[in-house]
């Protein structure tokens, strides 16, 4: 890293907008904010006495817990709206939603909307940081993050690997981040899953995708395999889940494929026997919870980085 | 102000309970608590240790957030209670749900009810203050009291002025607060809107009723318009939307009829383009986002008066 | 109590893994932290820093708030997730939306799940202490114990006494905690209900079963009235809420004939007029809302007991 470098983002709205820095500086801090949750005393005051309010027009279990327990492992005050109590049922405009936000003087809005976009046309009419959780089929950055900090935990490293991403492209923030990520660091990410589930472009965005998921995992360092979404069940873009889990699905002999100490990765939540086998679930080269703790730290990291640029 | 007075209630059914010096020494309190939220520490120690409860039979978003944040710079300890996760869904009694919530010792309870007068009911059965956060079409209290804070942070006075309150007045608990607030402080309140809108009895009330929108704003020195609900569009109260805001919303020519200096306030949400159009919205007169932001300031003084009261 | 017992539970799973010192212990310290809610700042810093998780697959208001309130009262940091909004509706199994709560580092997870025996299972794959709040038909340990710890409050003792419980023992788990724990502190449960609504073995965990509601209450130094449950309607297990009335309703005649110091306990939500009459309810011999308010301190005493002991 440059030793002239300082982080100066306002927000952090995707993995795109960050250089090779800036993701390096964010990941040492979560670094060294990963052993707080490990204290008998999970908690320390930085944050103390700042309003953090995260706006969730999409459900959401897991973003919104691990953002809420990096806050207040922080001492921050954390407020969440969901958007089924929202004011937007009442047909006010989303940026009427966030001025209102804003003028109760927060210091950092989440937000996770239905919309790619949404957080960025958010920021040009609030002055508040926003942290985008997800938007629409566009990025999540924080997952992205956090599934680099994983891989440079284990790996040491985040270039040069071969990163192996499999299934749902198309409809897929997490696998959109990380691309952008991994490729940004050096890395090559092979994809492979079924052409109605592959966007176009990916070729542009350095990725080279594989007809035979077999040619994706071969040698790879990381194995990520993203969940199959059965809400999208009644359009569906793949014949059936057996036969999907046939083709794409993660099993023992698909992942011997990969190199002897490659990395199992899932952002959850898994349908076990579909995507992903339960035996490599659970495997000793699984780092799927090692993802949920680094989840944590990376949130910690961003809150604190983006106060400390107010 | 009578050097003599005390602030001497135990709870805040409506602003029809409060006298002028109530009004005064409640806005007077909130006054010299906004500057919290604008410090880098938005957080005293104030009410630390107490316990505030909110239990919301109607959904809400701001008035909770802001009541939650209020409390919360505070210090104090915050729990939410939404009635579709309520005990009443199981047939409980009101008086009965709120007895058990008592047992608990809360130091304070929020309660919003569709029904008018449900929170007066509460306290003649509980010890515990209670805050009106509306009731059914009756009273929104700290609404009153925002919007009266804001008319006097930027007149420096709150009696002899012309106050326009345009549209739904009759299922308006936010109308019905500041028509008494307002008229109570000495200025007078003038009304135009659908006759379906208007309820009976306004002008005992003090309120002067315009058949012409025109002649409630003209002069005025601060125009108030009302959402338009459209959740009640099933029972529709006036033609069409495009009519309504033909006649009632207000746009530049309307808003121009008042006097330079005027004011224009919302409760929100807004609905652009009906009761009130983009360019009045966020003009230089509009302090609506000034609404919001004082409301968190007067409900710190509520809770902080209420505690005081014990 | 011996002098050289010690409280080693992991979990809180049920009132048949407890033996009586553990209970007695329980109860003792739920006693000394109970004054803790009645201070002016109800607070101590006891879990400070600590992470609590409550995970609820059913819905519940009182429960959860009385947790929520016992761990906020010790200065913990606590976290809600409900069913509705769970990765559980997206189909991850229970172990892995445990496990990655588990892999956020909380300190002690509260889970209530409509299947008897969740928990427990839960504890076979993961680490964190675990408290049962509700699973299926089988235990509602707090519960039970807040129970004995407000008939200990008012009776001196938890041993001789004669307990009737009247009601819809099929469904409650309430009923299940409360006959293994009060006989297994000395006293003796009798019971009386509908037939549909009494599971086989009653008498085997110690119970006696009485057709005639008044045998069961004749002389009973407590009469627990369990909820009907309304929601059940779909199923009628008898013919109707009047008749239930009219047979199990606890009127003043049928509590006249317990003991003249007998205690009227229920486990609310009451059904006003139906398993019990209003002027017994609110009768000088109910203790429901104490209750209520043992709750908290129960769970105060728990939480602080697993911490302990991690």
């Amino acid at each position: 890293m440059d030793s002239a470098y300082t982080f100066n983002h306002r927000h952090i709205l995707g993995i795109d907008h960050l250089s090779r820095d800036d993701i390096d500086f964010i990941l040492t801090t979560a670094e060294s904010f990963k052993e707080i949750s490990f204290r008998p005393i999970k908690k320390v005051p930085t944050l103390r006495g700042n309003t953090i309010v995260s706006i969730f027009f999409e459900p959401s279990t897991r973003t919104r817990l691990s953002f809420d327990i990096a806050a207040k492992r922080m001492s921050a005050d954390t407020f969440n709206i969901s958007a089924s109590t929202s004011s937007a049922v009442k047909g006010e405009t989303l940026i009427d939603t966030a001025r209102n936000i804003m003028a109760m003087q927060p210091d950092i809005i989440i937000m996770r909307h239905a919309h790619s976009g949404a957080p960025h046309m958010l920021t040009r009419h609030i002055d508040t940081p926003v942290i985008n959780a997800g938007d629409g089929t566009h990025e999540h950055p924080s997952q992205g993050l956090l599934d680099m900090m994983t891989v440079r935990e284990h790996k040491k490293r985040l270039d040069g690997l071969k990163v192996a991403i499999i299934g749902d492209i198309l409809h897929s923030r997490v696998a959109h981040s990380d691309i952008i990520g991994f490729t940004k660091m050096g890395s090559t990410v092979y994809i492979s899953g079924p052409g109605t589930l592959l966007p176009r472009g990916l070729d542009k965005m350095g990725a080279v995708v594989c007809n035979d998921i077999r040619e994706a995992v071969a040698d790879a360092d990381v194995v990520m395999t993203l969940r199959i979404q059965k809400e999208r069940q009644n359009d569906p873009l793949f014949p059936s889940f057996r036969e999907y889990a046939n083709v794409y699905g993660i099993t023992r002999d698909i992942a011997a494929l990969a190199r002897e100490d490659a990395l199992i990765m899932h952002p959850g939540p898994i349908n076990r026997g579909i995507e992903l086998m339960p035996d490599v679930a659970d495997g000793p080269r699984s780092v799927i919870l090692d993802q949920v703790t680094n989840g944590v730290a990376v949130r910690m990291a961003l809150l604190y980085l983006l106060m400390g640029n107010k």
